[in-house]
């Protein structure tokens, strides 16, 4: 493996056309980009999104790295890099205080989704794209154990990780308990709770997942204001972590357009 | 490999010490059952899932087949065994007539998910596991190219492949026909939709989610009723295929409790 391909652990891959150039669009910082040599001929790139993406990266003064497809696959954490992989910058997380102005700015009550520790990358990315989907102004998870914005991630989210402002905490109890006093109301999804169609869930809200095996933790649940289930008519006590995200985020924006 | 590891492609997989002792205690036919060497020790077993899944097997007449976890870790899918396989018979499909009979046992309104093509296992086991947990009937699948019940779908599933009812179809369209002359209103996501919050889906609904990448195939949105929109926010114009389910899955349980 050659010098510049030993990225940083907090590097982040971006593969697939879509996940670049919305990358690139969007005004991310692109360390390094990698286009397959030749990608960008009619035959191999009917759609012209590589020719878009070239297009961007000279514009935002990106310098591209021809290279054979073998080192691409090698690269590729995905085995689906469609001829194109690059590497972001690691300081692309936000700031929490981002996420409350994003809400700011766009004159709404804010909506933040908190990750007590979502270990699956799949997982991770849809929710992110859940985030995006649903209007949330930013998604925070924590520094240790969970997982980053890794290039599954990113392809997961369908390129949601570049859009959706995202922030790393050390500790989420203390964040939690620093935006309640933001005016912030903290629902966390546990199945001992109210069922969630019986909370107004309309106001300044963070919605707080949990674990895929382990749920909630203690210190994390103690700051919520609420605890909301999600009715259960089976003998499966929970959804998947994503799926469980999808439909709380959703019931906030339910009630938030009545 | 040994002979009796050459299992036929339609046999269902199962990993893990949740799916297999769900199985067990479902009825479900399980053809062979591999067990870890000394994994039923207290100390390899704390939570005494072994122990649970050895007496359950000697209930149901099932051959215990004790191997070394070199062997597990050669016939797991997920690299997730938990030092128990089990591999269930091919024919645990049902037939389309015995979800709406689990419908009229429980004397409700029919409700079923139909899946036009998800290819990702690990989506279908994550809609699989919703269809349990939101009281679906049953969940109805196409013969021809989508994923069927692997090992991986069982492991997404949580279990939920042994408790609710999954036929598998030679044509979706024909299917959908047909359950329409039941009294069964079908309903498919697309993005063009009626917001879902302004149809009405309390009656017997079929609920159909397309291909995570070319949505729901002409001939079949031809077939429904309705379509039905999720609200979106953002700039990505649709959420993963499993988290889209779970969000109008629950809007139907949200509509049935009113």
């Amino acid at each position: 493996m050659r010098e510049d391909e030993t990225f940083q652990e907090e590097d982040l891959k971006l593969e697939g056309k879509n996940a670049v150039l919305e990358a690139l669009r969007s005004g991310r910082d692109i360390n390094r980009l990698y286009v397959q040599e030749h990608a960008q001929s009619s035959m191999a790139d009917p759609d012209r999104h590589i020719a878009q993406i070239l297009r961007e990266a000279k514009k935002n003064g990106v310098v591209v790295n021809f290279v054979k497809k073998e080192r691409l696959d090698a690269m590729s954490d995905t085995g689906k890099h469609q001829g194109v992989i690059a590497l972001a910058a690691a300081g692309n997380y936000t700031d929490v205080e981002d996420i409350l102005k994003a809400a700011k700015d766009r004159n709404e009550a804010p909506f933040v989704i908190v990750l007590d520790d979502i270990e699956d990358p799949h997982n991770l990315g849809a929710i992110i794209r859940t985030a995006e989907c649903a209007g949330a102004h930013g998604v925070i998870i924590p520094k240790r154990r969970a997982s980053g914005l890794t290039g599954v991630v990113s392809k997961a989210s369908a390129g949601a990780v570049s859009l959706v402002p995202v922030a790393r905490v050390t500790n989420l109890a203390r964040t939690i308990e620093d935006l309640k006093k933001e005016g912030l109301w903290f629902v966390c999804a546990d199945m001992d709770g109210t069922p969630m169609y019986d909370l107004d869930l309309k106001g300044p809200v963070g919605l707080v997942i949990g674990n895929e095996g382990k749920g909630v933790s203690r210190l994390v649940k103690e700051q919520c204001d609420y605890v909301a289930s999600i009715p259960m008519k089976g003998k499966i006590g929970s959804l998947n972590a994503s799926v469980a995200a999808g439909v709380l985020a959703y019931e906030i924006v339910r009630q938030r357009g009545l």
